[in-house]
């Protein structure tokens, strides 16, 4: 009997917000968790998800009108300086207290599961990222780079 | 003449604003018009589209500076108490209009054809639902369970 | 020896944010390079893509917190009139500066490069776009035409 072949899968990360931030990576680490081969090329704000420090990733509560929040709020009290924060802090301690991995945490497990992590050349020429504020054990490349890929793999997604 | 193998499709259904809401049903219904074996995976907000009552769907007018609006608006005025409702309101109008069915309805439509509807367990952990707000006939899971599924998929869609 | 079988690539592009109008052409004429045969299916906000201006088509700062603004702004401030407009402005400029194509420019040449470019009818009924307002060379159909199309594709993304 022929063993099966390994499944492959290919996502394009272009979303820097905390919320889909954890897509990607909790995709990544159980598709590697059950033996699969994974790609992930970050490009426009998904490349955030690639520095080293994450703080940055926020929330955006305006973007999201269905997050549960405790208390509804209108639109405009959304907008008031220092929401943005408050909605991010928010959602963190949940994430901690429900036992949720942190991004940094799920990052490092796509590094040592082998999971390649691609950073879109041209969005580091446009923002002029420099590539020393990326984390290490990442490969740089652009569209054809995901495209070689992802014309073999069985999953493909763009986040 | 060998009969042709079924087509599936895999789709995870991860936002809750009413525009994000209409793709997964569409075209989960049409697949299955076509006779495709289909399933959705709903995680993050998209968990929203489960509940047994849609009413908390809604645009967001400053998420999509893109929407056609009768009146062009500053940014400003968008963030308004009560621009939110309005907005959901003529979309909601216009849908009916034009003869679009609701989201109830198209929801139910999934149900009838056996699509098969996953609401991710990791979420509701998370944002403490309770699986009583949920409509009946779905299944729980995690990204496992999609990945399984999805790794035989021929489209894989993620929303 | 057989010759490989041409890759084929489906994409939904259904935002019409100037952020996410690039990941649509830029895939699809870098897959037409590699000499894939690629189809594209506009639909909701992305109708906004096949319009014959594409000046519409802004950033929303808000909707975006993840990107790099040259000078930290809160949330309010970038609810302000004409930061929209600022905002879409800036990316211009960048673009520009770091030798990518404008968007009109990568829309020519996918319908050079024969990428197949679908308007979903049911939302121009819906908008009541007139055809008149999009470009030439481009094809009407519904969620079926390109699921038809999707379930041969290896790669298909919704964007």
């Amino acid at each position: 009997m022929e063993e099966p072949r390994q499944k492959k899968m290919a996502i394009i990360a272009s979303k820097g917000t905390l919320d889909m931030a954890y897509p990607p990576f909790i995709l990544a680490t159980t598709a590697a968790a059950l033996g699969w081969e994974v790609q992930i090329f970050f490009t426009f704000y998904g490349l955030q998800l690639l520095r080293k420090s994450l703080k940055r990733i926020k929330i955006s509560p305006l973007a999201n009108p269905a997050m549960p929040m405790p208390v509804p709020m209108p639109v405009l009290v959304s907008s008031l300086p220092g929401m943005q924060s408050m909605a991010t802090s928010m959602m963190k301690q949940k994430i901690k207290k429900h036992g949720v991995a942190s991004l940094e945490d799920l990052r490092t497990m796509c590094l040592e599961a082998d999971v390649k992590m691609i950073a879109c050349q041209m969005t580091i020429d446009l923002f002029e990222f420099k590539k020393s504020e990326f984390i290490e054990g990442i490969d740089y490349g652009g569209a054809a780079t995901f495209l070689e890929y992802a014309g073999g793999a069985d999953v493909t997604l763009f986040i």
